[in-house]
């Protein structure tokens, strides 16, 4: 399986299963594994619980029967995203309608064992969770809902490294981000040792998961920072892989595609590549991207459009031609003036300005209410997944760095990078080569 | 129409009409307002402007053309609940997936014209959003989307009628709510002398009308407060009537239903009510309240549920039955014990415990990251709808105030009470009645 796609099934293909979907790798399990534990848990004593034993599937529905006017899960809920698989999941899944990102610190004393520990109890709910199912004396925020398409992923920050006393084992490309001159960053929202990106298409899915690893961490690390995004709910628009910032720009055109011959080498590091113990991961570039919204609304959209280079409306490059026809950059207007502006942002970023440096970038919008000036404190939770940062994020960033037309209206607030290990099998945790070998 | 239910149409059944479903108060407008303009706005000169006065809605579907992979919009994006009628919308309407409730201070020399003024811009943006159409020099955050049952609901607070000159037409039942003991109110983000409430299946459907009210508030109003909000994804779980908060219970079992012979009386100013301008109005209490779920999540289910009074799992009461059963108050277990503890939460807050007192509690959940102390900061946007809230909020309160059980897991950080007009009709702006009384 070379990319996490979610396996989508209507639960009238499956009504005995309780809405839920295979995982390519559980295609066998026992009857009694098929049930959802979370429509059970806490079902006082009796008839759920005797159910669960007893009667199978038909025994969640007899708990659930006691509930007025069931409706079946629409596919939002019962969309499944295995959390095992060559890669992690939540990197090349499509975009989710919630996501979390938290970082942890590694508490004074925890080694590379208590790590270890950790790592295998966050695995092990990770998987429980993403297949709708709950781990024990379980919060219960995520009762009576499917798994929403719940991806759990992790990463390591250089920190982690020296902490755990792993620093042999430190990657190469986790070296520091270069400083930019624009950055104006928080330190106290960036870096971290550990970090976990949760999506799902349900609010409280998300939360819950959160929730629930959270409270694995405790005595292990400690909460750094969090930070929490959205991208449009499934079936709001008619177009459900297009994502829109809040500068009301479609983002995201240019992204490598899982179909590009090249897809796997850019944004995943090989079976065979150093160290050992990150074949098949990737690094994912954080940054809490604010928008100056007030300001950028203020322009006319013909010179919002001339930033950017790309019509607003449906994407379509100025040089012509649609969202996916590429940017021809030497397009010259009539007038002899450049139809994509000298410092337009995609005339900029684009790949061809910078050696063919490319990045999959899957991002959650944020807005966390107003500042004390009454600007919007909102804008772009960016990640940036690639095999090697120094061949994404950074030429590119370098570029935009000294100056593109769409800057002025962005301010980089926070930042991070974190080695994502490949998945796991089931059985087994993300980081195990790294944490036992 | 005596509730604000939303229509639904599948896009097949309307396939000229983009999706969109026609409002009661609408049966027949000219075809060109049939299209949607938020899906045209900014396509670059030629074809797309062209196609709006040429083609209607044929000229639309040309515009979208330039887009790959279109698909229909689900329920989830069609859903149209109407801006008109004789109550606001989002009182009776379904939960929503994303929130905002956002309250301003007249500006300094604002007066009872300038309000009229800006509760008209109000009114008709409102009424263009809930379309899915877009106002002038729009940004264009939800393009694509359809309304995605946006609802718009606009208040009064107390301080607004000395403000506006208007002290004669403060409705008595807007006096100040009492103080309660348990109470740990931030005064900046309580009260306001205006409030909007803003509900959405989309998350930059939502953000998008915050961002369009507030940009038609400058020079009159000035941004006091803003918080963000969340409930279930449509399609996640199996009941969509249902709501669970973050404790994990289910919330709003008891609440008030539209069939219930004495609904209209209990939530909705009658029409011959005093003063005249609130007919058909109602009153919305607004509390920010903390869970300390940290406490919370460390009790045992049996603990939390004898707390509350009710099953997690189902939120069957524990006088038996299932969730919809009538609470027996007076059930007594084997062993002589009350099924329903002395100080359990259904039975301080029930009906019966406050004179009949009741109101429809319609919330969202809140999740701002975490405290200083490693606490999250997250809990339930309480929002209360009631005829009189000396008959629905207030005895309850009281009454809760005093201890029960779940109290010493809440905390009361904000509040405010808002006198929410009835709605108006196509041309009228809500508020009318009052501002031009």
């Amino acid at each position: 399986m070379s990319t996490q796609q979610p396996t989508r099934r209507e639960p009238e293909d499956n009504p005995g299963k309780d809405g839920r979907t295979d995982s390519p790798q559980d295609s066998s399990p026992s009857p009694g594994a098929r049930i959802s534990r979370r429509r059970l848990l806490g079902t006082a004593g009796a008839a759920g619980a005797a159910g669960l034993v007893a009667g199978g599937a038909a025994g969640a529905y007899a708990a659930e029967a006691t509930r007025s006017d069931p409706e079946p899960l629409t596919s939002v809920g019962s969309t499944t995203v295995s959390f095992h698989g060559r890669h992690q999941a939540g990197i090349t899944t499509p975009l989710q309608a919630h996501g979390h990102l938290v970082a942890f610190d590694l508490a004074p004393g925890a080694d590379r064992k208590a790590a270890a520990a950790l790592l295998r109890r966050w695995s092990r709910t990770a998987g429980q969770l993403t297949e709708g199912e709950a781990p024990p004396d379980d919060t219960g925020i995520a009762l009576d809902a499917g798994p929403s398409a719940l991806t759990v992923t992790f990463g390591f920050g250089r920190t982690f490294f020296g902490r755990a006393g792993l620093k042999e084992q430190l990657p190469e490309a986790l070296a520091p981000l270069p400083d930019f001159a624009s950055d104006a960053l928080e330190a106290g929202r960036s870096n971290g040792d550990l970090w976990i990106q949760i999506g799902a298409n349900d609010g409280l899915v998300a939360f819950h998961a959160l929730r629930a690893l959270q409270r694995e961490a405790r005595g292990t690390a400690r909460l750094r920072w969090q930070m929490n995004g959205f991208n449009r709910t499934p079936g709001a628009t008619g177009h459900p892989m297009t994502a829109r910032n809040l500068m009301g720009q479609i983002d995201g055109t240019n992204n490598p595609k899982p179909s590009d011959e090249d897809f796997q080498r850019r944004i995943f590091v090989p079976a065979t590549g150093e160290p050992a113990w990150m074949a098949h991961g990737s690094y994912a570039v954080v940054r809490r991207i604010r928008m100056l919204l007030d300001s950028w609304d203020h322009l006319s959209l013909e010179r919002q459009e001339k930033v950017v280079g790309r019509r607003k409306s449906d994407g379509a490059p100025l040089s012509g031609g649609a969202e996916d026809t590429p940017v021809r950059l030497d397009k010259v207007n009539g007038d002899g003036s450049l139809a994509i502006a000298g410092a337009a942002h995609v005339r900029v970023a684009a790949p061809a300005s910078n050696q063919g440096a490319a990045m999959l970038r899957r991002p959650f919008s944020y807005h966390d209410g107003f500042r004390e000036d009454g600007a919007p404190d909102a804008g772009l939770l960016f990640i940036a997944w690639q095999a090697d940062p120094m061949k994404g994020f950074v030429p590119v960033q370098r570029k935009l760095d000294l100056g593109d037309d769409l800057s002025r209206f962005l301010r980089h607030e926070a930042s991070a990078l974190f080695a994502v290990p490949g998945g796991c099998a089931p059985g087994e945790y993300v980081g195990q080569a790294l944490l036992e070998g």
